[in-house]
């Protein structure tokens, strides 16, 4: 298992150095992504996160034209670093295939605010609409791109004589991430932490 | 593939007889179902479901002392409604196991309107918080009998020798269902309705 302080620490931390204090902007980001992912974006007004940060409305508006913009910045931020430590996981060509992509959910399972729909992305892609097409075009990107890193992955084990040389790549690289995605969302519905587990277990049982 | 129609039949209309005009109940649930799901539960107001009823605002009262009451309804009404299509696919013992399945995944991918999320019960249960406790219950009950369901259609493969006996039913009963919602979900963010149907594709070459 990556350990949760870690990820904690690459994907919550500011981009601030270790002494100096954190930003107000920092500080909104933050506030914000929780209110957003716990209670839900739409439901959120600037107002609590207002209340919540203690930074002035003029200050936030200063950082964030809108509510709106403010998602963008976080989502962008959020997707920043998880490619990061994506990128990371992918590349580490001293472990096994399937073990990189065990991390890969991992990841993605373990996550720091309880998102209401289990993963954050599903999450906010969900609670947005057409009129936040720039959000939902990142988080759409985002999903594009790991699924090609699924493939690759998938590409490399096969090579490396892992997986069977009959796999059908890139349909199995849609499954994967569809089933961390469905499995992150019905572990939610079903408060099971050992829904994902499961269900990771019954793919690495039909890939073997 | 189930006929559409047939299901647009079952899941759409409404208890009304043939003959009669839909009651003002009906109605609402109609367009306020399209509303939810496109637009979004919580950027949906009571104002903009009488437009686009045009019920008048005192009848919707009569009927829903709220919008979270509205919802309620919605969601009952569509687990019924899907819960009895269910129970009718898997019971076609005439139907090999891994077609009864196909044709459950159908189920969910052919739906109504444009949801969101991809799914309209991911959508609501997304789109809503812990204030929503009943409909998110309910969903989450909707899901766990979902997977009692491909357990049990699982089992019976496995008896008709359709299936390996040495399958992990109970994870993978959570797999299939995680790796439709998650499908459901990512073929709405790619826009490709071709992502689910490869999903199953990988998932029949696995069971094979």
């Amino acid at each position: 298992m990556i350990k949760f302080d870690y990820l904690h620490l690459v994907l919550y931390s500011s981009s601030m150095t270790k002494k100096s204090k954190p930003s107000n902007r920092d500080i909104v980001i933050r506030i914000a992504t929780g209110l957003f992912l716990e209670k839900g974006y739409p439901m959120t007004s600037m107002d609590e996160i207002v209340a919540a940060s203690k930074v002035s409305k003029t200050n936030i508006y200063y950082h964030f034209k809108s509510k709106e913009e403010l998602l963008s910045a976080i989502v962008t931020q959020m997707i920043d670093r998880y490619e990061q430590v994506i990128a990371e996981i992918a590349g580490q060509s001293q472990l096994a295939v399937a073990e990189r992509l065990r991390r890969f959910a991992s990841l993605l399972a373990d996550q720091g605010p309880d998102s209401l729909g289990g993963c954050p992305f599903l999450t906010l892609y969900v609670q947005t609409n057409r009129e936040s097409r720039f959000v939902r075009e990142e988080i759409s990107h985002f999903f594009h791109n790991q699924i090609a890193t699924i493939e690759r992955l998938l590409h490399e084990g096969i090579a490396r004589g892992e997986f069977s040389s009959e796999l059908p790549v890139s349909q199995i690289a849609v499954m994967i991430v569809s089933m961390i995605e469905g499995g992150l969302f019905l572990q939610h519905t079903q408060q099971d932490e050992t829904l994902l587990p499961r269900v990771l277990h019954a793919l690495a049982f039909l890939l073997k």
